[in-house]
């Protein structure tokens, strides 16, 4: 914990005063005890000055890494996660384990404009994207967007050519839905089938302009293995947004442009991998328990610090902090550390599987997957007899200037999504992007482009409404 | 030119409006003749509407590409600007030779860290690097500025070390001497000489924090052939910011950090390249011309569209533009592609060579060489005589909110620094970096980071001064 204190006496300005407002409110409330709303008040407080979330991140960054499901990275976090958990004093901690039908070698890619111009270009391979045993030589046909190319008639019509699907992401905008996709959800589509959808045309490979708003020259990667076991297999990569606007600035010469592509990137059998948990355990009801989740796998060009290291280090610091109190909450608290979500969610999957019995016992779950970047919007989907207490733990995030979606629509995000659809409650932090859209599935997904005071407002936040959540007597699916 | 015209319709908002005042202003000036400004002020708004500069600048890095210096690209490079040359209507357009001592494959790199915690880290080879002969492998000694390397005894006081320079490049602050440099410089002296000094105290090889800004997970290079005949010669790479943070992140843990690197680059022979020059020949007076210079050379990861293809762009469209006026101006006009400038100034020199007896016949020079931001601040060094005539000139410019430094001694930018320093006559106009030290040297340096707009006002404001300095019967010697 040396570095831990070290890093906050380095990093920390002076504390904001927050407006008390929220919090006096809440002391009046019927359905939240002043004592209780008083320690949920100093606990954020503390949250605030804490930064242990970030020194959380700057330790899988830096003492891990890289941690695509099934590598070695994998191995690595595994053992990292169990360590981490211990260190920060949870009750119990513990692995599950999961398994994956396909590993993957990513490999090296070069690619080059052959004609008209000669230029070497950079991409990266799609998850899971077979190799092109040599040089693969061909002609680009673009389409602009996913739809153009369902369009094109199945059979040959286009064969032999590599087809360029240069749809660009517009800024983010964020989702009505709740899913937490919006514009990212168009590219991703072609991200993960488009190599199927292609090769059902003719085409010997498949590219894509990188998703995300990102103008560094750096590929973006993402999807696991989507081949169908009926269609052809073909190459899949992801053009930096320079080398697609290359491309596009000689298409619009009107001249062939001819690439060639060398990818050794390797589907290989299956790997074994795991959950890994840790709790808090409740003093009074430790059986049922609040979940905070965040995926443990990363994509493996970055070191995973935005996606989801910053899952990782906001609900490992907030349950933390939960436990250094003066006595446990309620029920119990888990932290789940999910397998191979970038892939798949596998690792929610098998977790689902193993506790399909017991889904009662989860009173109400979160998930932090976009970055480390303040909460804005808090949303739920509860019970309708709960949703007033929902809306009186707010007022105590309020003065971090988080707003309330009263829809009460909303599912939690990525694997707790999957939990909350089998009908676990969920709370919803919506979060400023912070650049996610630039960094995410890139190199670029590195420590520093965590802002550490974002980084303790979102977790103090989470801080604040899992505690109340498991210290209050209360069933979320009322 | 078909494709200029369409790229003008395509890209052009409506024209903003200027403030004629700086235009009356000059009108009424005893120095510049009304007919003459008012030409001045048309050439200028009608500048202000042509995308040409840009339409240059997509052409040379969508057709040629990088261009370092004694590379195909540079072959390619010098074929096309005499194509271009001519098609934008110069009147005489040739070639010189420059001669290159030595070439340089880049090669590959490739790097990892070994020890505490293993990952495989980005870096790119600094200009002329020797290679690795094999995979190297050495414990990391950090120096947080090159002024604590240079304190180190000469000797083996750092034998099988590798040299790990951290200086971060704070945000640019405009340089006060008008070198176009600031803390850019602190960066550059480490990145040319730094293999020699690292040497020199027994490492094994030197490496640096990428200089530049930006925190993009890809390096930036630099330097041309600095070793030294009587010092043994080690390889040099620069990290990339975020590489050179993981490192840092694992130094504070107090724990060694042992790097392996494998880097294919080779140090080859002789090779010739050449300066191009397109003149716009003077109706009276034509063996005495004003002179626009760039760099035709440019690093070889990204597509030198700021470094220098703006500069290329700017200068040749400013003086297509005058040349596409009804009559020739007074003197000549020529614009001078330098070869070489990124690796030592052999264009230039080369020319300077050549042209020694006649840089009387240099009236006025300037360079852009600082990417296609917009002219902030017109400097100059002319004589003392032919001062109140460059204040009178800064007036027609001023509408395009340019400031005007009267302190006179500013030599031109790069290439024609040395020209300038040689005894001729100078203008500079600094420039908004508009991410210039994000960029340059590194493979983001591509078309898409051109701002349109930002070029236009560039360019026109070369293209009124430089009309001025041609047509106007003044020696900015006295």
């Amino acid at each position: 914990m040396k570095f831990t204190n070290l890093a906050t006496l380095l990093l920390l300005p002076a504390l904001p005063a927050l407006a008390q407002d929220g919090a006096n409110q809440a002391l009046d409330s019927d359905l939240i005890p002043p004592e209780i709303a008083a320690r949920a008040v100093a606990l954020r407080d503390r949250a605030l000055t804490d930064n242990l979330s970030v020194d959380i991140v700057e330790s899988v960054t830096t003492e891990v890494g890289p941690r695509r499901m099934g590598t070695e990275g994998d191995k690595r976090v595994i053992a990292w996660s169990q360590a981490k958990f211990e260190e920060l004093g949870f009750d119990r901690v513990w692995t599950e384990p999961v398994e994956l039908d396909h590993g993957w070698i990513r490999g090296e890619v070069k690619a080059e404009i052959l004609e008209p111009f000669p230029h070497d270009i950079v991409m990266t391979a799609l998850g899971y994207s077979i190799g092109t045993d040599g040089d693969l030589v061909g002609e680009v046909v673009e389409f602009a967007n996913y739809d153009e190319l369902l369009a094109v008639p199945e059979g040959d019509s286009l064969k032999g050519k590599i087809v360029f699907l240069s749809y660009s992401m517009p800024d983010y905008v964020a989702p009505t839905d709740g899913s937490g996709r919006g514009a990212y959800g168009e590219g991703t589509r072609a991200r993960g089938k488009g190599r199927v959808e292609a090769a059902r045309r003719g085409a010997e490979a498949f590219i894509i302009r990188s998703v995300g708003m990102s103008n560094n020259r750096i590929g973006h990667t993402g999807s696991g293995y989507s081949y169908e076991e009926d269609v052809r297999k073909i190459p899949t990569a992801a053009l930096t947004a320079p080398d697609a606007m290359l491309i596009q600035n000689m298409l619009r010469r009107g001249k062939p442009v001819v690439l060639k592509i060398n990818m050794t990137s390797e589907i290989i059998g299956p790997q074994m991998s795991a959950n890994i948990i840790g709790e808090i355990t409740g003093r009074e009801d430790p059986d049922r328990f609040v979940v905070l989740g965040a995926h443990v796998d990363s994509w493996d060009e970055g070191t995973g610090a935005l996606d989801d290291g910053a899952g990782i280090g906001s609900m490992m610091a907030a349950a933390a902090f939960i436990g250094q109190m003066d006595r446990r909450p309620r029920r119990s608290i888990r932290v789940i550390l999910f397998s191979g979500e970038e892939i798949g969610f596998y690792g929610v999957n098998a977790y689902i599987e193993k506790h399909r019995d017991n889904i009662d016992a989860h009173l109400l779950g979160a998930e932090v997957d976009t970055g480390g970047g303040r909460a804005n919007t808090l949303s739920s989907r509860v019970g309708e007899n709960s949703l007033p207490l929902v809306r009186e733990m707010h007022k105590l995030v309020a003065p971090l200037d988080i707003a309330f979606n009263d829809a009460n629509n909303v599912h939690a995000q990525s694997d707790m999504s999957v939990l909350s659809k089998e009908g676990m409650p969920a709370l919803h932090l919506r979060q400023n992007p912070n650049g996610y859209f630039m960094y995410h599935h890139t190199p670029n997904d590195t420590f520093d482009k965590i802002i550490p005071e974002d980084m303790r407002y979102l977790t103090a936040a989470y801080t604040t409404l899992f505690y109340l959540a498991a210290e209050l007597d209360v069933d979320f699916r009322d």
